[in-house]
């Protein structure tokens, strides 16, 4: 009897039970202010990654033994961003009330609000990891405060000043550089300064966020405001290896694919490695 | 002394005062639940028109007698539909108040809401004459009713039953198309009947919105979700001009372009020659 | 408790007891002489349906109401032709003995055979009704008798003279021509003489295959041997729905979309519609 | 002993002493105004041309059959028009010195001229037969009269009034079709007439020069300036194996295709195809 | 009352009288050899530049506080060089006349020929820097002298041995490398005796143009002849940035940007960065 | 007296008799599991040399002083794997036979063993150096011996353990690197070890294959299965270039171009530098 057509992340295909990490992609991208696309980003990752392999040279494990569960995409209203954030609140709850981590894809930046509030209302104590090409600090944009470009600005609302470590950060408006002097542990260009983040953050749980603009077009064009002057893959790939090997990440997410701008597929490719890259780091220590 | 660098679509270059008609952007594509990219629409036939000719030898007339201004796009905050819905319909507001007529390029169809709302309060007798391969009748979208599968159904919240003309609709859901039947004029697939209504519209105002979709995708492939059985180019060019001839025009869009989708440029000259035909037609009866 | 992700076609999720017809994906091309692709074609048909609606306006019918499923792609193993038909073949063959109709989306032309093999097996008094701009009846392709260029030839091998329906036929080699003439029922570049081909057909089984490239490239640029001068998107789809009503098929495929070829997705539309009528025109008649 | 690798359009290798027709390309388009890239038009098609058939179902011929050779591109120099010109006129005047067609592929629609002075120098009564979307009409362009914009005007500088039979134009300035009035014969939009105008030139002497942008780009979209509204492919098919059949063709050209604004290969295709049936037609009369 | 619509690059929106620096466009590409396209370089920067911002955290200074106006692009004529680079020279000349700093963008690398010549007017004393991958040395291309591939030998000889200096070159013909020996500054595949030859022209004029392709393909593939093994963008940032601050710039350009070749629009984001980072250097200093 | 369309990669037309290297294309793709495409690796290499210079900066010599011939591509049958590597083999000896050194571009990793069958027979002895991302050794893919993904496994049937040095693996499955722990010497991720490999094979025949794809997809984008990570062009350069000069090579091949997956040509470009700098340094040693 032939069964329906099922479509998971590599070998991310556990059951729920069984499965201590939980994928879900964020479809959204109504923000974005430049070029659109990122809403491709999960479902890119997914169906690309019969390209890729299970197994880390890198890590030497595979993913197949891996307790991981692919759970698909929320279905999102696009132009309604309070319903999407709501939505994915709600998932990132459950999974997190079932003991199990939510591993979030973007979608364009922004989707992080949703699920970091679900997070930091289990962990009020929560501290941000934050790796991107852009501060995303604005007050507003345009006069909206439910930005892309504001979504760590938001989740600083959230928790205050000191609580969030940003790493790579290259592009900004002035006054966003000027006010992370003050609010925010920000480290320009590059990761120097992580192995030292993490040990101060030793036994905090931590939320971290990948924004994949981080690293350079070169290595990945596919996303919607190229940053030239990233870090290399191999840069990123160690740098998030680390986080999740060292740190008590209790939520996570990689957004900004959009895939469609890199015909050849080596963006979605570097996406899909990083996400394999960070869930054999997270399981291994599970 | 050098000038400061100014850029509109083809000669459409009069100063504001003399102008009759007024084109402007709706760069908006944020409830778009399929493909995005329409927010480049007004840019790309603005560019893109460099590769066209003002003199149409359709109507033996040139844009360079027409007097129509290219007041350039709005600004327009992508993710908030209802600050954009109302920056829309106060920029129709201002030209309607200098006796002047809109013409709106979009964005995505939902863009027609902001300017209909502006004309409708003028003209509370107002009728729409609509052209497009989908019915745009949802009552709404995924719980959202500000969405463009739903735009035609908002304008009816507005002006009620058997005032909206529906040309060349070949897709949506069952529902609408029932809908349809007892609350628009719908004419399903081409423009059989245009010339009928046109008649029994002679002296009242009329809104005309164009969503290019109704061209198959053959000759029109840059657009979010392609509709394959549609009309021919020659014949969305008769039955534009026929309306901007005959009919009452007192606002109009065109919208839906979305240029990416298509790197032959085609249908972005598509898209501009149907413009410069509506403006010719229009400036010829003014 | 999360589920996983299950993709279908449209609204092809119905269960495999209820269901009456069955789909399957063979992502196969590796005997393409010219431009591969056509392994991503029945991917990117589930993938791109979102853009579609389930509602048909031509039958004024809707997919939801209709009892088929999606069973996914098969996994084939590129390079090894005579391994690829058999899995087609064994997929068939079990879709068949469970009484329901199985309807194959390519890959390349050759995947027909596989599925014909089987279907000939059970209803050895079959007929084939062919849609294609190629003739497909050579003899061998380089030395090759498993080629695309040789599909019809092989089906013919199997069934014999009179019994292959060739319809839309505007390339190949002089001599597949002049073959055809002694051999094939051959209507050049369109369906000319389709309803009289019917009625002689009536009430014996057919199978049906249409290889997408009989449309004119204008509305589908998506295949890896374009042939301009074909048939337009209402040709083909008022011709397929007639075999699917008048004919009784029980078996039949769609081949030949190269979705990469067309960054529109107006191919992968267009193969999707086509796809969607045939599908309930099928299961009206059921 | 291996040989070096010799590359010809479809089944063009007769040798040059036997060939009636010698095809050559002329890669320029130094003088195009908006978008450049029918300098691969040449070589697009005699590479693409793997893909087509050298038998033609529609007039039951093979180039296999024809005398025609594929002397490959010249070699030109970018930025130099004079130069060019030059070249383009001695290769064309060694043709017809040795009795033989030449028959050219373009590059821009300037190039004619090249192959025109030197067919009108052997020919000083010749007419020409023109296709296009464009005038080609204009005096100068910014100033400079060797442009692609004035093509067919320096051809009237050589031929005067009456002996240019323009077809199929749908744009261009006003100031251009009013001068065609007195000084060209121009049929606009399509080919009607063509039939009456290939009577009154019965014997005469024919240069037949094919801009590709006559069709629409629906059907060729590869082109540097699309203009919707134009002819079918079969219509073009049936137009130009009628002159080719029907005319004294002494000299002709096909022009204006720039492949790479069409990826998916659709409009190489359809100039390999334009040019395998006037190739057919001209040596099928020989 | 509305305004017309005015883009410039970025910030470079001020009025002509205040301006220190004129950015204006040279669109010309019709001498480029192998693949044109630099003619949208000009245009792409300016409209993409929405996707960058106009504060610098590797400066620390934004282009709003810079006394920068972007004039638009000049409308030059394709195929006339002589006439393109009279232009180029008299609004080059304009732009020195009234005290001020051109900066031009092309355009392919003949264009800086046009400008440098009404540079040398001014200061006869001048010196070259050259930034590119190809030594553009060549006494001439097929014949003709005012070629890209030879536009710094055309500089040389308005200014003889020893004044032109060579960076990143990396591609040429034998003869240019041993003829470079003599009479230019050349340093090989990177800008190793930058510093120096900055301190040996402390004071004297300095002409700076800058072929983007000296960057790899791999940050920078959007250009005509790609050569891999070039600069990384910061290094080219770090290095165009030194030349800006030490050097007495009196003149410079930036070329061969072909946007077309990457869709994903990183090359064009790294163009205009550099473009930031060289006017933010040129107006602290100023 | 015109002559037949040549074309051959860069100055490589030297007559058979004289040349001390053939190259030949070997485009076949058929067992490609993942994105189909490099069958059009080895055209695009030789059509798109024109863009590169014939002279190498980096070794001092020119491609013109080489005696090299490029025999075009060989006719292969797609889909038919076994005959496929028997043409290879056979055109492989037919120049050892003469005493000469196969030089071929890929197509697929597979067509190696076509190749390397004919070296192996002539050279018993026979080491392989091989450049890859991929391991390459797997015993079968999906049930299939032939296939890319066992190309280097095939090889080991034939010589055993301790013959086969990889450098620049990253991706593969588990096993593959298990297993290549006792049989091959591989070097993951770089060329570390090359030299003191090249120590210990000094005067032994060496067959050298260079899967492209060692390189990243930052600079080699246009290839089948992208994997981020790799090495730079120029730690490829400098790594092959060292292996043709110290290696005793008697036979190489270079493949896994899919140039359509890159469309700035940048792959291309880098996949002919990589060639001519190789085919430099064979010839300076000979």
């Amino acid at each position: 009897m032939l069964k329906k057509n099922v479509e998971t992340f590599l070998e991310c295909d556990k059951n729920y039970e069984e499965a201590e990490v939980i994928l879900f992609g964020a479809p959204f991208d109504s923000t974005t202010s430049f070029r659109p696309g990122t809403r491709f980003g999960s479902s890119a990752v997914r169906h690309e990654s019969f390209g890729l392999e299970s197994y880390s040279p890198y890590q030497d494990c595979d993913l197949i033994d891996s307790l991981v569960m692919d759970s698909g995409d929320l279905e999102l209203c696009f132009g309604n961003t309070r319903a999407v954030l709501g939505e994915i609140r709600q998932r990132t709850q459950e999974i997190l009330q079932d003991q199990k981590l939510p591993f979030m894809i973007g979608g364009e930046h922004l989707v992080t609000l949703g699920a970091f509030e679900a997070v930091q209302e289990k962990y009020p104590e929560i501290c941000i990891i934050h790796f991107d090409a852009h501060a995303d600090l604005r007050e507003d944009y345009l006069g909206e405060k439910l930005s892309h470009a504001c979504v760590l600005r938001r989740c600083w609302d959230l928790i205050g000043d000191g609580r969030i470590h940003q790493f790579g950060i290259r592009s900004g408006e002035q006054e966003e550089f000027y006010w992370a002097k003050k609010h925010t542990c920000m480290h320009r260009f590059d990761f120097e300064g992580l192995e030292k983040t993490l040990d101060s953050l030793k036994g905090k749980p931590v939320y971290f966020t990948v924004d994949l603009d981080v690293m350079d077009p070169s290595v990945f064009p596919g996303t919607g405001t190229p940053e030239p002057g990233g870090v290399s893959f191999d840069e990123l790939r160690r740098a998030a290896t680390l986080v999740c090997e060292k740190a008590r990440v209790v939520g996570c997410d990689v957004n900004e694919l959009s895939p469609h701008y890199d015909a050849s597929g080596a963006s979605t490719a570097a996406a899909g490695k990083i996400i394999r890259e960070m869930l054999l780091a997270l399981t291994k220590k599970a």
